[in-house]
């Protein structure tokens, strides 16, 4: 049986290219796998896998991170959804569906089940099913990032002004929202009118600009926050930090999730207002979802209701076929997507 | 009378220079001045004169700060320790020795007295009186400015490693002090070797360096926190900062208090090191002291108490003469005095 894989070729230290994976067919013989499988591990067929900014950390020969490095010449990894084939562990049987770290391939043997997580889907709930790919999106990592962030780490109150840059992104399309609901005023940026339109029209912020037509980003956000910005939410580093830090309101807090805008840079830039901390007494306060973990189950819970109930919508951008992979993921850094990018390798 | 006076010159866009102020004698008559003081207003001979970094923001001509700037060709001001010589205020008696705003001459009158505090000194407790200058020091903004960012902003941890810039200044002598008697870890740094050996043999820290003699400032901070830093207290900003953000434990805090070393550029010097406050997840967090004065009551008697069972101590730099107020408050911005800064403008 043949195994598509997208493989790594090697470390890297700028902007993530096509180049830098590639497409590696396999033959591969089930049976042999399965019996060389360790005890407690699943054999999966890859039906969505998930790209995120993250895992251009991976790319770097930087072993001091949070997460190890991919290895060269090996398969790329990240979270996906996948049905199991093959089971020798007790809670996961054939058939089930399952979300977790999986390979950038068609078939994976995954032996870390401890982070496997199985999707429930209740076919008697009357209900549409919610789609097997917002569990690596709305209802996975990205998701709870938006949250724990959002809730844990910006102290949100109703009534506050929001900000949140790359806001139809994975994350940013949900803080937005979940902002909206919680009553406070969100304005979002992004970097095409196609965007910025989802943002006000679907994404229910009640403002949004473009930030690559803006001429001056300072100007922009004292126009959209004349009283100031209660609580930015992350996502891009850089020039539009810089502009944020100008226009924070008094006691305002910074969730910072990403840099985004620095990933191809080799050395970061600069950024010049952080004395603006300290006379209007900002906080800033970096994050991973991963030390919120214990509200995984009340998030999973919160969002699919909000979810069910038509409260929130989420958008992706699903690419075909795992050769579509490295171009998918390499786009996460143009600002070429829209929404939270997903592979599609198989339906069933 | 006399009344020497030193008068702010006029807007800075630079490092303050000695002759942005000038000194000025004018005539003064006390009858005359008192009958034309409002009710509620003192008037009062001053003692001693803080000379603090704030100051310099003052000097600009910016007027959206948490406090006014300065009025050109009129008297510079700050906190001092004065005694009373004249009373339309039931608090203030004549004699009483007082601390608050007041003015850079001999004699001021001080209308806005909710500020003012009266210095109460018990001659039967058998003790040696605190110094009277200790009230705008370790017992006035810069002592509180340490208490309420180490106990309110560091959220400080028995065994906690604390790192300390301007580490012998008004401010960070006491955040050393404090962090030791919580238990802590504490490394400070200076500009000299005199303030290196204070450090080490005065103020109690566990060891400390010259920053001026560090080829690598990245390469001291490792050496000196193996384990990363837990807390640092921010005072001096621009390369130092960045090295710190290399150097930051997991869930580390850096308080932001002062950025000196940039006072003297008109524009500041780019922050590169930002993105490791994500995968560190550290909290970065500006403050102002008057946002915790309902805390200062506590201050005083913890801190009091403090130096009465001498467990603390405190440095100054004392000058002497209100002339030398200007070259005083200058050598503040290049690290010429040593601790505290002090100008005597009279001892009773």
């Amino acid at each position: 049986m043949e195994n598509k894989q997208i493989i790594f070729k090697g470390y890297i230290d700028r902007a993530p290219q096509i180049t830098d994976m590639e497409l590696k067919i396999t033959n591969i013989s089930t049976s042999e796998l399965v019996e060389t499988m360790e005890d407690g591990a699943v054999m999966v067929k890859n039906l969505y896998l998930s790209c995120d900014p993250y895992m251009r950390g991976r790319m770097r020969d930087f072993h001091a991170s949070y997460i190890p490095p991919f290895r060269p010449d090996s398969v790329m990894e990240g979270f996906g959804v996948s049905r199991v084939l093959h089971s020798k562990n007790e809670v996961f049987k054939c058939g089930d569906v399952v979300t977790g770290m999986t390979g950038w391939e068609e078939y994976s043997v995954i032996h870390n089940t401890a982070q496997l997580r199985k999707i429930e889907q209740d076919p008697d709930s009357g209900n549409d099913p919610i789609p097997l790919s917002y569990y690596v999106g709305l209802l996975g990592m990205p998701g709870f990032t938006a949250y724990a962030g959002f809730y844990e780490v910006c102290s949100p109150k109703t009534g506050d002004s929001v900000y949140v840059s790359a806001a139809s992104g994975a994350v940013g399309q949900l803080v937005g929202q979940l902002a909206k609901l919680h009553g406070c005023y969100v304005v979002g940026s992004a970097g095409t009118s196609h965007k910025v339109d989802l943002l006000k029209n679907k994404l229910g912020y009640d403002d949004a600009f473009n930030y690559k037509t803006e001429p001056d980003l300072n100007a922009a956000l004292r126009r959209y926050f004349p009283g100031g910005i209660d609580i930015y939410f992350e996502n891009v580093g850089g020039p539009m930090l810089d502009a944020v830090l100008l226009n924070m309101a008094i006691h305002g807090r910074i969730a910072v999730c990403g840099m985004v805008s620095q990933h191809g840079m080799s050395s970061w830039q600069g950024i010049h207002n952080l004395q603006t901390l300290i006379a209007k007494r900002v906080r800033m306060q970096g994050f991973l979802q991963s030390d919120y973990l214990h509200l995984f189950p009340r998030f999973l819970e919160d969002v699919a209701a909000y979810y069910m109930q038509g409260k929130i919508v989420y958008i992706e951008n699903m690419n075909e076929g795992l050769e579509s992979a490295p171009a998918a993921f390499v786009a996460l850094f143009s600002g070429g997507n829209v929404g939270k990018q997903i592979v599609c390798v198989a339906t069933e």
